[in-house]
């Protein structure tokens, strides 16, 4: 008699794990060299030192019993107190410890805000191609999920589309700068134009449209680019953070919700997160991690080995004949598939062993991701196989 | 237009942690010796050197990328094969890695536990006294709670009240032993009797009735009393495990889910738990504590502190005019108010400095529960405030 949800989810893998279980087989086969897999998210940089130092020096040096006994539930006062510091001064922003919810990582924070802002029967806005756990996370609420396409060549939110979709039922719009599986880092103006919409259609439908933004690759940029911090532009904004990507410890679920102090009762919506967490379970983020951070804030993984892999694979790549957008963050790129069905592309590259995830998932079909959060000789040996792989598909789409 | 529900959760704090609260700022104000404060279930002893050991190690040994990367939703598969062979050497009992599933800690497993075994409309029958966090658990499934009492001598489930309880609408029974609020460890006796009646229930209602079996404290017990297994006893349970209290890491967040390989569609119960996993935003449990683990197994904080507080406290309670029954595990002690309004005793408490935490949020008024997980000079400092709540107390009475 369980839950046929739950064991659907737990049954059918996403289709990204299912491509990193294939890629894990077919190294123990042929071996790990052989085997071009860019399906994971995986950050294959080290962490910093000073996470390591960090650590280190709290087991040597701090009571236990204090180190890992629980935090308050919000998480240890003085950590926020630090996070909150260094935010303000970095965005420019009134933020302090009560404004934040440290958290077991960004999924994490993203089914508390979503759980705390979402009622079953509403919806909530994605923008394609989007992250595919963010479906389930919002289904779970029992609010249903509405798609905007974001635009084709720039890969940003198309404010009008965006206007098309809400309606009364509309809670809130998850938004993802940079941008899993695209790159993409949304300009100042988009985000303006995001925000303008998002007012007036609260103004029309008599309630707040919520905005929460998933960052885990704010850290993750190049070209000296600067990401917009949401907040400033739109006040209903929670922002979910996660050190995963940022300090490479992505095993160790530590991140946070930020409700931004400007919004229409963030003191409620404060309450609600901390109701969320509890009720799913979410006794407090792990303590030891919760303390590292305020020894690492404005620190990140040395992220020239992604920036390299991106160039490498953006040039070779069009030079193949690929097509695609240069990516200005996080460390995915996204190409449009050489034939029309990204899935058999997949497959016909699955028989040079290049492993590489059809978007369709990520409700936007026609494209595939490469993560290449890899190391760079994994790429310069993948590339014949990336060559061989389009004159494959487009040899076979002529016949 | 946020969720109310979540909004009231995170705004009204337990009981527990409002009586907690108070005591922080009393503290404040008349120096942390002053109160007597026994509202929290936090361990007061350290964790085992082997933990602090362990970390240290791993930390300075182990590749970053390796040991702070994602690891499988369901946990490490070296770290599920050492915890599956030692529980299988321990009870006697054919368990491998695939029957466990990783949790960041106990609250974790019971949400996603019943998440997966419980749907909405359906009941789960709770065992009164219980932890008040279960109904906050249950009742997010929508799922409904149906209490039942336990006898008032033994604190021990009565199987023939479970019984009536039952209908085709209950789903599962949560059970709690050794218990938090009354120390009782329940005898091999009473698992058999609620066994007996949960299989004949579960056949006249033609489907399962699920036992999850909360056993936090399975490793503290006194008198070296043996707490049964409950999956030797019944089928269809799901164990859920935290190393909180064992290792007095409760900060850390690191457990299990472990489903009986014995039970119907086990297979398909694991699914499900993996599946609530993944919805409810549990990536992984933290991967450094997850590797600690099997450097610990069999190891237990020393409790020798614990069980010298349960005997200070049980004869001197006794001798002021106390009626408690001695609690054969965990760390607390639960009390038969002197008075019949158990908030009411709690509040005169509360005027000689001392913080007990009144019965009726556990769903059995008239007690008070005792944590004696303190340092033992806190509880002779706070012995003659027991004697004087008491006198007061029924002082009070008699006029």
């Amino acid at each position: 008699m369980l839950n046929e949800k739950m064991y659907r989810l737990g049954s059918a893998r996403s289709e990204i794990r299912e491509l990193f279980e294939y890629g894990r087989a077919r190294k123990a086969e042929i071996g790990e060299e052989n085997v071009h897999d860019f399906s994971l998210g995986n950050p294959s940089v080290p962490c910093p030192d000073e996470v390591s130092d960090a650590m280190a020096k709290l087991i040597k040096e701090v009571d236990p019993v204090s180190l890992h006994g629980y935090t308050s539930a919000q998480g240890d006062v003085k950590v926020r107190e630090a996070i909150a510091n260094d935010i303000a001064k970095r965005y420019g922003v009134k933020v302090c410890k009560d404004d934040l919810y440290l958290t077991v990582g960004a999924a994490a924070a993203l089914t508390c805000a979503l759980t705390a802002l979402v009622c079953p029967g509403e919806e909530v806005i994605l923008l394609a191609p989007f992250f595919p756990e963010y479906k389930v996370f919002v289904e779970r609420t029992g609010a249903a999920v509405s798609i905007v396409m974001c635009d084709e060549e720039s890969f940003e939110p198309n404010a009008e589309n965006l206007r098309k979709a809400i309606n009364e039922k509309t809670a809130a719009v998850i938004i993802n700068s940079p941008n899993n599986p695209t790159g993409a880092v949304y300009s100042e103006e988009c985000i303006r134009a995001v925000a303008k919409v998002l007012e007036e259609c609260s103004n029309e439908i008599g309630h707040p449209i919520y905005l929460i933004a998933d960052e885990p690759y704010r850290e993750l940029v190049y070209d000296g680019i600067s990401v917009p911090f949401i907040p400033s532009y739109y006040t209903n904004t929670v922002v979910c953070y996660s050190y995963s990507k940022s300090l490479s410890i992505p095993g160790e679920r530590i991140g946070y919700c930020l409700v931004n102090p400007e919004a229409n009762d963030s003191q409620r919506i404060y309450a609600a997160i901390c109701g969320a967490g509890r009720a799913l379970g979410f006794v407090c983020a792990p303590s030891l991690l919760q303390k590292v951070i305020p020894h690492c804030l404005g620190i990140t993984s040395d992220i020239s080995v992604y920036d390299e892999n991106r160039q490498l694979l953006l040039t070779k790549l069009t030079d193949y004949g690929y097509k695609a957008v240069e990516p200005k963050g996080a460390f995915y790129l996204f190409i449009k598939s050489p034939i029309p069905d990204a899935k058999l592309f997949s497959e016909i590259a699955k028989k040079h062993e290049l492993l590489l995830v059809p978007s369709d998932s990520f409700g936007y079909p026609g494209y595939l991701r490469i993560s290449y959060c890899v190391k760079t000789e994994q790429i310069e040996r993948a590339l014949p196989a990336f060559r061989e792989a389009i004159n494959d598909a487009l040899r076979g789409d002529k016949q």
